[in-house]
């Protein structure tokens, strides 16, 4: 490509260009790691989007009308770091970026949200950005049915890269935005041919324009260097009927001696080269210096969203009131003041009712009353509407003539699900919660862990929780799931015993701001274990005594969820011994991690013989049964040592030995000092 | 559809369809639970695949040149086990059939490999068999190039629903199979328009046919009910030059009250309406009654392949005996003779050089010794060949010009390539290993666990196993992945700390016959810690005393993979102190958790105060701390309470007090009583 040819046909253009490579090259050298390739090749792109298209106010970064920008290839995060800083984040110094990559800077490796203004999403696991995308889409249609165009009306974008494209998660995002028309969604596709093994075909041959239109995109293909394409392919997609994916023939390190290769993908850091590179482009000054006139020209881009945003302000205070308090309640991740009575009167009803329900269904009975109070929900489930009990009367269906409906059909596909209500939690005013099985836990896995790293409250509804589910068979039957949640930080895991600690979970799930919520519940049928009423959440303390012994306290049983009634049922056939026996229901470890000693020692003191029940693995239980006051020869886990099976929920329950009796037996060889170490302890 | 005019059409055809639609509808009503729809809707597809051309021998089910059939739809379970049964398959008995979904039996709700002969691959969670089936694909090509057209030329054979192709994992293995014109790959594609939720536009709209022709496939539409068609359709797909996706427009539950419904989908118990479908279809005996002349033109059809399966085995027998025992050895999972000396020699050498080496380049170095001994093995990445450094001289690369080449570039596409490793290991004949960054485990969770599940050796390279990775940032870093891989049932974490312990790691890995493995391998150089050779592979215990004590013993550091080298600089600094240290290298919790209690003991004693360091989050290290002889006041833990960060490794490491002198100072605390509970302990 002739370089000197492009910049003289667009020369402002090219210099506020060039001011992103600049940076990038530099940062990434200086670092000597990060990723220069991407940044220098979207960077004509980048930059028509920002200066002719893309509303923004770096001075209220967080205005709720902006339109938002993803990039969703994360690993070119000084491409959006260069942005941010040319168009004015105050955060964004230039000694943040000259502090790329280093530790305490805002500046990390991947986009992090939350270490830097403008950062929509925290990119870097290839796919999922252009999946939160999705998610940021329907969310703003949502928005808009419900407040009107005049307060949401904004577009998503999104710079998605060979990767992204080819992880499985894009078809599901793809595929859910062409199903629901998301003509407000384009996304900007970095065809530069390059992946880190090499050239991309070494891999994929995938008809990317032929896919898209097979999901119901329009496609547009372009010159991704050349400003006038650019543009024109951004006007047309913002007419758009359906959402638009711009094919934008790029160069990967353009200009650079790694132009074109997988080499050009990674950190260049030949000085020669660099130096060699920036000559190319006709970048005359220093490393890290910008000249005056394109910082100037890129300020006067980062000034031009205010007066939108001041209108944009104008017509909000306009509404009525109710309606801006509760917008701005949602944005603010406030529960509505109803909640805790609404709640509270809820368990009473139920303590008195004592009804026999799986936790799936406490769960839909607990959604119906919260639902209505919280319109900021929006539910969901992974084609398992009937089994997860997700859909409540008063949402309405989401779709393309139903814009406001609050219920997703999201279809098979558990990990866009994921991404997608990430992306909702993100663009902010709504709280996304979606289910599926427990044991799919595992598709959505690299979503989950983002919503946790990126400290947002999305709410997984797992349910079939345990081999309970039955005759689906071990495919389908959580073991190690309970585990795996638990073992990733900030990541609240409830499992309720019944009715009134489902409903206490939701609370806390509900009212969390910072930490997402994984709910495991059951597909079988629990009695009611809480059936004297209580106003207090008791699940927010994490574990406590449910029922305590009767005389002399000789066993203290822990569990969760089902097996919470068949500690109640092992306590009463020890009572029946003579064995003073304790019930403590554990429904969320986290939360009882997060209490004091003395407390936590009047759950668990020290003295008796402890047994766990758990329809899972062991793993973690060890810290409740030998420590925290308890000693290994004194414990015993009843629950699952191996994948599960397919039989009749109590057939399976009863052959692998999770039973009243089992844990009764237990207690009565601890206590005759008869310890045996599990076969996976 | 008129039903009769069907049957009257083909009368043969269709009273063999209606044997699996009947037997569908009665194991399901007789067990309350599964799935009628499916089987019922794509039974005339599976008649005519059977009858005319899948190759397969009930005598000889494992005979290495059949056909495979893969029911990834595996919900339709019955479709299968009717087959089985009808076909005569020994152990697929109409007691069986009778049992389905009951414990003990081997029809569970979803096939289970390994449970009946027959069944090629667990199915259920969706997406799964269409991606193993590439696996499958794969397999053949090379083996074929390997041995011959003569002993091996087969076809992969699939029944998806539309589940499994709104999975992204789909995509994966659809746009893989595309680029590698594996020809011999035929999707048979449900295309009944139905899932759970109800019809599949509710949350799919995509154009399948353009989907799969983006990705490089042929597709052919057809009448699923005609078997003309489906004759023709099979017909042409096996003379293609690319993959063939026969999309069969078919109606669930056909000719029952529920057809065309979602209702369709689950399972059919309405004992009138099971009565009436049997009518319209014309199928007049009894509950799980096949009258005898149907039953003998199944059994017919199960005969067919006798013949073929004998001149194979002629052939095979002309091959030369090293091939022949090369093939057979692979098919029998058994290493060859060699390895144990080419690995006790690689490892004495790596002893008295003692490298300073990431164990990514140790894995490399190991590779590149064993690859040429083992003919079978087949490596690859998902896009990160030169990081996860699997790429050995000799593999060659696997593609359409080089089917014999061992090296796939899997792409970005971490789901996929585990997925369809499992479908090669399956196969038979090879043992692949494929890697990304452990982080991305999070991607490829559903193919691993599965791999567990099934019992199959497939090995995962995890390298950049922590904040070891560096500037990568949180994204990249796995803080919970060695815990969950280690939750996970039949699964060995390796975790080795030199290039010695990373040899006998892979020594282990591809010695397994029913566990997969997990390599967790560091980004970071690490020095040599097992300068003494030993023949004896070390980290086949699990875990041993690396160096002892000098004087009395008063601490046990504990340690696995990049933390072992920190646990001996820590010894050094106690020693220097006069404080007896043993360093404990753990290589492989479940190998150490096999041994017996005494040799365990001889290696965690009490006694002496015990820390443990790992750069990954603490669960799972209770047993080791407070059990097996220790005590919570008397043990510490170094490793991660969080996620990472994005710094150089070394300033991360400091940081986040992973280091020898945090480590050293937690066992002077603890010896002076200072214990203190973990934030997150």
């Amino acid at each position: 490509m002739d370089l000197k040819a492009r910049a003289a046909a667009h020369p402002d253009h090219w210099s506020k260009a060039n001011a992103i490579r600049a940076l990038a090259l530099d940062a990434v050298a200086a670092a000597n790691s990060g990723h220069s390739g991407m940044p220098i090749g979207m960077a004509d792109a980048a930059t028509v989007l920002f200066e002719k298209h893309l509303n923004f106010d770096p001075t209220a970064p967080n205005w709720p009308d902006r339109d938002r920008f993803i990039l969703s290839a994360g690993h070119g995060s000084m491409l959006l770091y260069a942005l941010l800083h040319l168009t004015g984040y105050e955060d964004m110094t230039l000694e943040q970026i000259k502090n790329f990559r280093q530790w305490g800077a805002i500046t990390a490796g991947h986009p992090e949200y939350g270490h830097a203004t403008g950062i929509e999403t925290t990119t870097g696991p290839l796919g999922q950005g252009i999946s939160n995308a999705v998610g940021f889409a329907m969310a703003e249609e949502i928005q808009r049915a419900h407040y009107g165009k005049k307060v949401v009306d904004h577009y998503t974008y999104v710079i998605a890269g060979d990767g992204c494209l080819m992880e499985g998660v894009s078809q599901e995002a793809i595929t859910l935005a062409g199903r629901h028309q998301l003509s407000k969604l384009v996304v900007l596709w970095d065809n530069n041919n390059i992946t880190i093994d090499g050239p991309v075909s070494l891999s994929d041959r995938t008809d990317q324009v032929g896919r898209f239109v097979s999901a119901g995109w329009d496609v547009i293909e372009i010159d991704g260097h050349d400003p006038v394409e650019i543009d024109a392919a951004l006007t047309r997609a913002k007419k758009n009927q359906k959402p638009t994916m711009i094919a934008c023939k790029t160069h990967i390190a353009l200009g650079h001696a790694a132009q074109d290769t997988s080499k050009g993908h990674g950190a260049l850091t030949n000085a020669e080269q660099n130096t060699a590179a920036k000559a190319a482009w006709g970048w005359t000054t220093g490393p890290f210096e910008v000249p005056d006139a394109v910082l100037q020209s890129w300020h006067a881009i980062g000034a031009r969203g205010k007066a939108a945003r001041e209108a944009w302000e104008a017509r909000f205070d306009s509404l009525p009131r109710g309606k801006r308090e509760t917008f701005n309640r949602a944005y603010a991740l406030e529960v509505p003041k109803k909640l805790s009575a609404t709640v509270k009167a809820f368990k009473k009803q139920m303590s008195e009712g004592a009804p026999k329900l799986a936790t799936r269904a406490s769960s839909e009975k607990v959604l119906e009353v919260i639902n209505p109070i919280m319109p900021e929900t929006v539910g969901g489930s992974a084609d398992l509407t009937g089994s997860n009990n997700t859909k409540t009367s008063d949402l309405g269906v989401f779709d393309t003539d139903n814009r406001g409906g609050r219920y997703v059909y999201w279809g098979i596909r558990e990990h866009g699900m994921a991404a997608a209500m990430n992306g909702m939690a993100l663009h902010g005013g709504l709280r996304p919660y979606g289910g599926t099985f427990m044991c799919f836990t595992d598709y959505a896995r690299p979503a989950m862990r983002l919503a946790a790293l990126m400290k947002i409250p999305t709410v997984f509804v797992m349910t079939h929780d345990s081999i309970g589910l039955g005759e689906d068979g071990p495919t389908h039957q959580p073991v190690e799931h309970l585990a795996i949640s638990r073992a990733t930080p900030n990541t609240y895991v409830f499992r309720p015993a019944d009715t009134i600690e489902t409903a206490e979970s939701w609370e806390l799930a509900l009212s969390s701001k910072t930490t997402p919520s994984v709910l495991s519940l059951t597909r079988q049928g629990l009695p009611t274990v809480r059936t004297e009423h209580k106003t207090r959440n008791m699940v927010a303390q994490g574990a406590y005594v449910l029922a305590d012994a009767v005389g002399k306290r000789q066993a203290i049983l822990m569990a969760t969820g089902s097996e919470v009634s068949l500690a109640m049922a092992a306590r009463d056939i020890l009572h029946a011994e003579g064995i003073g026996t304790r019930v403590v229901s554990m429904p969320c470890w986290e939360l009882f991690e997060e209490q004091d000693e003395a407390l936590r020692k009047r759950v668990l003191p020290g003295g008796p013989v402890r047994v766990a029940i758990e329809a899972g693995i062991r793993m973690g239980w060890d810290r409740w049964l030998f420590g925290e006051r308890g000693k290994r020869e004194k414990s015993g886990f009843i629950g699952m040592h191996d994948f599960g099976a397919s039989a009749p929920a109590d057939v399976l329950f009863k052959e692998l030995g999770i039973t009243a009796e089992a844990a009764a037996q237990k207690v009565r060889d601890l206590l005759a000092g008869k310890w045996k170490p599990d076969t996976r302890v």
